[in-house]
């Protein structure tokens, strides 16, 4: 199909496309004319991919340019690809020297990660991501939020093992890989909106309308 | 405190905390002479939630300023503040004609408010921010995460669950609503780390080291 056409089918504007192609989001098209690129299924796809990461995942450029580099490096075993795109999710922190707070939230990471038997890196992306959190809750005068810890662990068990049984369904590499990539970016902005909407269901049944 | 102290405490910049006060996200200390201003404890613990909130949560300053706002009206009952705050912090979608994903996106989350007994309008933030989930993936050719739907909103009510239990022993409002503004937007960083960190363990289990 020509751009337009694709433009049309994604609801993505022409100088957008060219955008992500210059970027080296999207694929260029083949030529057909100097003047005229092609353009395949794989490339709305794709397209729609970007949009969805972008607009509903809420990711950057620069973060959807290495989800997709991961999805595309073909000699990278998958399991170490799922690893990577799992890192590059998560928000970076910090740098510099630790404060109190940040220490001592790190123990209490690694102690949930000993206590529960899980085979992770406590010092990892997801780990320094949950232990930020936790020191975040301490500076602002919330550390005993803290509480929750545990049942967040047992849900989050729960939706990775509904993660890990969806993603062990597919068959062809690339499948895997870009369930992988879509379900966790879109998984957690799904989970954030059942867990606001199950809040807002039990504070309604704890007050109820006069 | 002068305003030289409270950025030693806290960390933040003098001229950050200036532009946080002319942006109305801090209130202004007391004038203690023409050129000086006294600031109190309530602007150090103001002053850190802010940059949790900025930093861990990742909110914007425009998203900030509106939960502050909310937390700082003693006049709405906090029922409805907490549902201000939880519609505040879901990302907005869309407007224009919904597509052929999106209308059917809402009658799945419709059926599923249903089917949970959940007091809740679908058509709320927290529905929309769903339905864009489930239309986008289904955009990306993943429709069939949705398998994964009924376990996450199990483990959204749990976490919600162990939300307004923790909320519940809180007595001033405005600790309360405080709380309910930051677990709300640390909770989801919280979640969605530990959703990760049990996806690596699974997956290290699933594919042990030769």
């Amino acid at each position: 199909m020509r751009i337009g056409e694709l433009s049309a089918r994604t609801g993505v504007p022409v100088p957008t496309i060219k955008y992500y192609v210059r970027e080296g989001l999207l694929p260029a098209g083949e030529l057909s004319s100097p003047n005229q690129a092609r353009y395949e299924d794989s490339h709305e796809r794709r397209l729609r991919l970007i949009r969805g990461l972008l607009e509903v995942g809420g990711l950057s450029l620069a973060a959807i340019r290495e989800v997709l580099t991961a999805v595309d490096d073909k000699e990278k075993p998958v399991h170490k690809v799922l690893g990577a795109i799992a890192d590059r999710l998560v928000p970076e922190h910090g740098g510099g020297e630790p404060d109190a707070e940040t220490v001592l939230a790190r123990e209490k990471v690694a102690q949930l990660v000993a206590a529960r038997g899980w085979q992770v890196d406590p010092g990892g992306p997801a780990g320094e991501s949950l232990a930020a959190a936790l020191a975040a809750l301490s500076r602002a005068g919330h550390g005993r939020f803290e509480e929750v810890l545990d049942a967040y662990a047992e849900a989050a068990e729960r939706v990775a093992g509904a993660d890990m049984a969806y993603v062990s369904r597919m068959v062809a590499r690339e499948d895997l890989v870009e369930s992988v990539a879509v379900g966790t970016v879109l998984g957690d902005t799904m989970l954030a909106a059942l867990r606001r909407l199950a809040q807002v269901n039990l504070s309604a049944r704890a007050n109820p309308a006069p």
